[in-house]
């Protein structure tokens, strides 16, 4: 029988005929049945000691061991000679033979499973499971064979660009811990300290990931750092061996001992190797040796990136949000990542361009402990625990960029984590505190402090300044803004935009042009942290000069003018660097603007102070002690403008906490960051790491909730029920509990390219039955045709429980299929399946009416709905993928009820329509790693 | 006809018969009844505006306005001519004439809701709403009309001690919202700006009452900082005005200006006083001094609290937290209980006893907020909203107390908080930052730090320090485990032993054995604050040293004996203090506790180092300068002691971290927490909240994961289907969606003590219509049987479409309906309906297979469930409540299936049993007030 489709909606045939090409490549390349090739370990649900005990992929199966005895699924209650004691207490509490119920009950198939879990505990085959105790009562011990006939069903691994079910996997761990506490006390009986000190060394694996990432990190971090620093100085330089340094030391170790000011006779400055005499010649040689070496580095680092890890561009923090909402992307936190993410993340600083290396550090942070799981295959197999592990380890990417562990697992917290435990924060606090251990130990700056700009200020401040620091607030928050849609209109014109040269070439370009406009002027020639360092020192706690901040200069006009001309234009050069196929991210840069906004302020404020002492504002100074610290300003601007362009808050606050170390700062600071939010929110809700990810469509659902956006004039949820929103039945590609064969459900694969299927009971009564996916209905059919079952194409295959049926010539389908997916009525409003999806972390919500299946709505649908229609528009008229977005949206046009717009795509087979929109421009972060033909869910 | 009811289990009858006496009570008063005398004003969903407008309670009732025409509830496709555009777009949308569908749709009165809605749009009575935007199409400007066909239905207030729904409240709250936007459109056509400006209006109400809240508590603290210092310096003499003092003054501030050392001769002592000449004479006399106004503090605390304000009681965290996890305790945070508690702790505080005032000042923050949210509507009135501003006020209650602004955040975060968004994290921060720096304005101690044992360390800690660190940790963390124990121990003891004097005696006798205990040893004599803040400071550091911790006989045995004789015997007057009828904090002591065993540990190592230099480990120290720093061994010690107690970790070690400001010794105090709470946690899982929450069977759900329980051997949730844990179909009372009259309806309100009722379509069937509360039933059939409606008692009352029904005499209950409740499958496991309270925020869940009803979990049973059975009979045969709840345990075993034993008391209406025995004793914490007879959801 054919599976059930209505096609009076122009949705599915156009989305299919849209996305053709890539499902006949899926077809042909049989990517359905790649799956077990690259998951087997994932299949047994009950860890890797199982795997070895089987001898092929199907043993595990539990209709496998049924197979010896002639199992039907009839109940097994007249065999009561046979049951055991636990089982027949198990039928005596589900009571089904023992009092009438006075309602009818439908489900008389519920039984089924219980009776055939008690048989197999009876039959010899299952005791051959180590973990299977049958001393235990059956109803508490679930083993495997709980799975197979209800519950949520046996999965295949995730596939790529797919959303992780996080329900699934805590139960997956569930029953992991279960076994092992059944094992434990099956291996050491009598030994309970045994058993316990397993379970400890279980529970203790992920401190182990975590203390090592943080080591890792610590002294990667420290490695950046030294590596930064000296190929920072060598566009300047080098440590000439003649006078006794030595080639690979940075300036400041070349010149350690010799005073401030003094001259620093083993460093050599590029001017004099090259013999050029006068001011003019040296300026120009050295000039073409800061470009040629800037050109080198860049250039090096963008080969590197396009060559061997295309993962490791960018600041990765889009990315990682993604993948710690549930996604899985392959290879993006690999060792060829982390190697790349590091190397290049070097030569990309070095080179002068305006970019950090904070977003990145948390990248490589994430890479450490993704790569220390791979130890752990408990943890490595289950992708929600992976997530809770990457979530902690972010937290020490932070800590040693600022040195700052609390504002790390504040930043976690904040910024990057879709799901926090309070368990988690102590794994991330003790992470990032590993981590900032480790760099102050390793002490790559020679100076004690974890970063270059760290300070400490010895004056506080006065009651008038807090007006240039709402200022300071409001400049950080319109910077933020605008710097965000700048950046944003770059991005969309760069991928716009065909004739552009190849990425490589783009950095070159872009590298030339920064180091032509930072040569000349002195702030923006040397490194941002650097630069950073002096705009946050105090005048008197400065020990050398190297920008002429403190000089008589400093408060001239030309200094103000250029501070602000330096801001300016690393301003523009940032919006074009963020976003280049090369490791960057924008936490400093974006410092650097703001403290030079700021210190210019400041040097302002403190020239109108010292011009008019007697003005009443300054009324509370004291008359000797300098009154106005101008590098109080650039920290406050610095903060300012990062939370314009993070809009991040308490993590900033923090972070700027536990550089200064005083709490005296702190309220400015909260008040330029809290406005400056505000401002910059005024322009646009999204940060510039979400506009990232709005840019690249990558399909993250923000858990934030809503309230507080409409409260600010955002876009809230629209207030709609979710049967507006939702695929309905008419739509849907449902299947029938019987009736189907197995070559009809391989044709119904083959024809249809959505990722799961509704299964009912029967075409005029659609009541639901439960919902089997893609990957695990194309595994079961193959697996099913192979040997050693070799079950022939006509074979009947059910859903339901068939009496009759033989389980040697018949296909139960029922162990893969979610039999109790989670269904809402489909007159509830749309805020409440969106909940659903955020805070239970589902795939699909089924939508049911007194049992009767109405509709379907999947993670992606809901990500399509809250993203608006607008910008698929944009994207359809803009993306190179052939129209196939656009062609989806008319889809929707069709499908969807028309109340939200045409961008509801609100059907599973526009994905690769979808997909083709993601990818259209090859420089999209988001490719797909080979041919496997995978697609979101 | 009787509403369907299966006695065929005993549960059902032998719960009644426990409960008979409370729920004859509740009847007889009329309780089902009172709601709408307490919550009118939450009656309305749409805020106060509307209920200006309105004559009577019914007004508002949407079914009121149709009265004048003979509305039924009629499908009113027919009339086209009067559909407007947007009603007709809708019905478009829905489909259900535009094309047929292929799949029979079951339920046919789906849009009588918005044919019904449609028709009220044309009626010109709607128009008389002015948040009814007429212009906004239909289906999205839901108004207060959407609430009756379908969603979640309407609800009277919440009575005390029952569960809020946290998806209905935030469903208000976007209605209200977006109401606020189409009123302001409404109101100020052309004039966007003024709408703009209305919303940010709205949406800083929150902002000021968290600015308001932190400059109170910042006050309040300072106060009773200074207050408690002076009376507890009055214990020991007093400023006298003869020599220049002022009586008002403490010890300190008299004697400001005189060196250290040196006798200050304003400061009178009550030797002098009394002319106890000789050391013994005037060591007795002051003794007998301190012993008496160490009693008359204590005891006014305790009839402060017993006459004014029983919530003021105990530190309030365990009240606070099930507050915040979602339920309403009235009067806990009322005006009374702000006063009664701060002064409260004022004289507790001062009297000596063991006890902190930093739970406590939590409370009072929370009751500040709690206050100021009464300045806005639209915060008060709604229940969720509300517990996000407690939850981000909570945090200025640790900020002052410890002056530890982002402790605070992190300790609302990690203790107290259930729901946490960002958004409150900052809000939280802006709070706790204010009242910090509120604080530090008013310097109440004069010494520029906010707390007294605010400290400064200037060496650093050395390799070999780790060995005591660690058991520091361990020491710690037997502390805590141990005297959760013993504290528990003492509690139950004194709720089951009959001849125990009342509260304030008990007050009286604790206060003089405390005061007899504390007066010869100098160690306990002072106030905590003033003990820890010596312990705590290094010796170099030390202005004077009135504990003689840094002479040349500290380092005695002697000393260090008195140390440890010190902690012992505060911690067992803590033990027995902790519990009492006045406020009283844990913190503290806890770390007077660890700082008094640390200080001890620190001399031994200082001692063993000074006499063996040469031993191995102590090569690192340098020869001439203090090696060991026994400050900072007390300031583990501390950290230690308060892990093992609270079991939090990262509040506590950024705790540590604001009061000394450095890095260095983060390292060992992370270690310290983190071992004491691994040892703290093989006690016992819970903490020291935990378990007084435990203890007075708070309905609290914790809602961290359990996996973590499960890797530490603690005790998971267990792994069952739901169905073995639901109250099964037949042992529940279900309506019956037609056939019902008022009188049969009050007839099985008075007949059955639930909280609510499952509503199906018919006895047979048994298909779920929709669920109906106890409270919005009672007062709908209140509200229709008096004026103006006045229906008589055998009027039809119904729950489902009624095409005949005559609106003017039959009462339709489904306004009042919850029409979507979230349902799950029976077959899922617990776990998964678990996730629901836990992550959804739910009251009940019900369970229905293929659309059937099969049972009903309340987020009691999931408590009861998860806090186990052997608690239950425990209190069983202990609870002076006349054996109800044995008899409840009784009845469960016959309900439930059996699994999960005798504790699991799974129906609702055993909750008369659970209260009387929650209340079998005078001295609990959650005494009901008044005698309205509400009880537990």
């Amino acid at each position: 029988m054919p599976p059930l489709r209505a096609m009076n909606s122009g949705a599915s045939s156009s989305s299919s005929s849209a996305s053709a090409p890539s499902r006949g490549a899926g077809a042909s390349s049989g990517h359905p049945y790649a799956a077990d090739h690259d998951d087997t370990d994932e299949l047994d649900l009950l860890g890797d000691d199982d795997d070895l005990r089987r001898p092929s992929i199907l043993a595990g199966d539990p209709l496998q061991s049924d197979l010896s005895s002639p199992l039907t699924f009839k109940r097994k209650q007249k065999q009561s000679g046979l049951l055991s004691g636990p089982a027949r207490f198990f039928h005596a509490l589900t009571g089904h033979s023992s009092h009438a119920s006075p309602l009818p009950r439908p489900s008389h198939d519920l039984p089924a499973g219980a009776s055939a879990s008690a048989s197999a505990a009876t039959a010899p085959e299952a005791s051959a499971h180590a973990f299977h105790d049958p001393s235990a009562p059956k109803d508490f011990s679930t083993s495997a064979h709980d799975w197979y006939a209800e519950g949520p069903g046996r999965r295949v691994g995730y596939e790529d660009l797919t959303a992780i079910d996080w329900i699934f996997e805590y139960t997956k761990e569930r029953q992991r811990q279960r076994a092992l506490r059944a094992r434990s006390s099956t291996l050491y009986p009598g030994l309970p300290f045994l058993g316990a000190a397993q379970r400890l060394l279980d529970a203790s694996q992920v401190w182990i990931v975590l203390l090592l990432s943080g080591l890792a990190v610590g002294v990667l971090a420290a490695a950046i750092d030294v590596a930064t620093d000296w190929l920072g100085d060598v566009k300047h330089g080098f440590c000439s061996s003649a006078d006794g340094g030595r080639f690979y030391l940075g300036k400041t170790a070349c010149c350690l001992g010799y005073d401030a000011g003094s001259q620093c006779r083993g460093w050599t400055r590029w001017g004099d190797v090259f013999g050029a005499q006068g001011g003019a010649a040296r300026w120009v040689v050295e000039g073409l040796v800061y470009l040629v070496l800037a050109e080198v580095f860049a250039l090096s680092a963008a080969v590197l990136v396009k060559e061997y890890g295309i993962y490791a561009m960018h600041s990765g923090i889009p990315e990682i949000k993604t993948v710690l909402g549930g996604y899985v992307i392959q290879r993006f936190l690999g060792l060829w990542t982390l190697v790349t993410k590091s190397l290049g993340l070097v030569l990309a600083v070095a080179s002068g361009l305006w970019l950090g290396k904070e977003g990145p550090l948390v990248h490589v942070a994430c890479c450490c402990a993704n790569l220390f799981t791979k130890l752990f295959p408990s943890i490595n197999n289950n992708e929600a625990r992976k997530r809770e592990v990457l979530s902690a380890a972010a937290a020490s990417g932070i800590s040693v960029a600022f040195g700052s562990p609390i504002g790390g697992v504040l930043f976690s917290l904040e910024q990057l984590s879709y799901y926090f435990p309070d368990k988690t924060m102590w794994q991330s606090f003790v992470c990032a505190m590993t981590a900032a251990v480790v760099l102050q130990a390793l002490d790559p700056f020679r100076s004690g402090k974890l970063v270059l700009y760290q300070v400490t200020y010895t004056s506080s401040w006065h009651g008038f300044e807090i007006v240039p620091f709402v200022l300071l607030g409001i400049l950080g928050g319109i910077y933020g803004g605008l710097f965000i849609k700048a950046n944003m209109k770059v991005a969309r014109w760069r991928r716009s935009t065909p004739w552009l040269p190849g990425p490589v070439t783009q950095v070159a370009l872009v590298a030339g042009l920064t180091a032509l406009i930072n040569y000349p002027n002195p702030y923006m020639r040397s490194q941002n942290s650097d630069l950073v360092s002096s705009l946050f020192t105090e005048c008197s706690q400065m020990r050398d000069d190297p920008f002429g901040l403190c000089g008589r200069s400093a408060t001239s006009a030309g200094n103000i003018l250029l501070l602000l001309l330096a801001a300016l234009l690393s301003c523009s050069l940032a919006a074009i660097t963020f976003g280049l196929q090369i490791p960057a991210g924008i936490i400093l840069p974006s410092m650097a603007i703001g403290a030079l906004t700021g210190r210019a302020v400041g040097i302002v404020v403190e020239v109108w102070q010292r011009s008019y002492p007697g003005f009443l504002a300054f009324a509370r100074c004291e008359p000797d002690v300098p009154c106005v610290t101008p590098g109080t300003y650039a920290l406050i601007g610095a903060a300012a403008a990062l939370a314009g362009v993070t809009r991040m808050t308490v993590s900033i606050v923090v972070i700027m906490f536990e550089l200064t170390g005083a709490l005296a700062y702190v309220l400015p600071i909260m008040v330029a960051v809290m406005i400056s939010k505000w401002v910059g929110d005024a322009f646009s809700r999204r940060g510039i790491y979400e506009s990232w990810i709005h840019l690249n469509e990558y399909p993250f659902l923000d858990n934030s909730d809503d309230t507080a956006a409409a409260a600010a004039g955002g876009e809230p949820i629209p207030d709609v029920p979710a049967a507006h929103v939702m695929t309905r039945v008419e739509d849907l590609v449902v299947l029938t509990a019987t009736g189907h064969t197995m070559a009809s459900l391989a044709k119904v694969l083959a024809d249809h390219p959505y990722r799961g299927f509704p299964v009912v009971s029967d075409p005029r009564d659609a009541v639901l039955l439960g919902y089997i996916s893609r990957a695990e209905l194309a595994y079961t059919l193959r697996a099913a045709a192979q040997p050693p079952r070799s079950l022939p194409p006509e074979t009947e295959a059910f859903f339901a429980h068939q009496p009759l049926a033989d389980p040697r010539t018949t296909l139960d389908l029922r162990p893969w299929m979610d039999q109790t997916p989670l269904t809402l009525s489909s007159r509830c409003r749309l805020h409440l399946a969106v909940s659903y999806f955020q805070k239970l972390g589902l795939r699909y919500v089924l939508f049911v009416d007194r049992g009767v299946l109405q509709g379907l709505l999947t993670r992606k649908d809901v990500w399509y709905v809250l993203n608006g229609a607008e910008e698929t528009r944009r994207t359809s008229g803009m993306a190179g993928g052939g129209g196939a977005a656009g062609l989806g949206v008319g889809a929707a046009g069709v499908v969807g009820t028309g109340v939200l717009g045409a961008g509801m795509v609100n059907d599973d087979g526009d994905e690769e329509g979808e997909r083709a929109g993601l990818l259209g421009d090859g420089e999209s972060a988001l490719v797909s790693p080979g041919a496997d033909g995978g697609s979101f869910l």
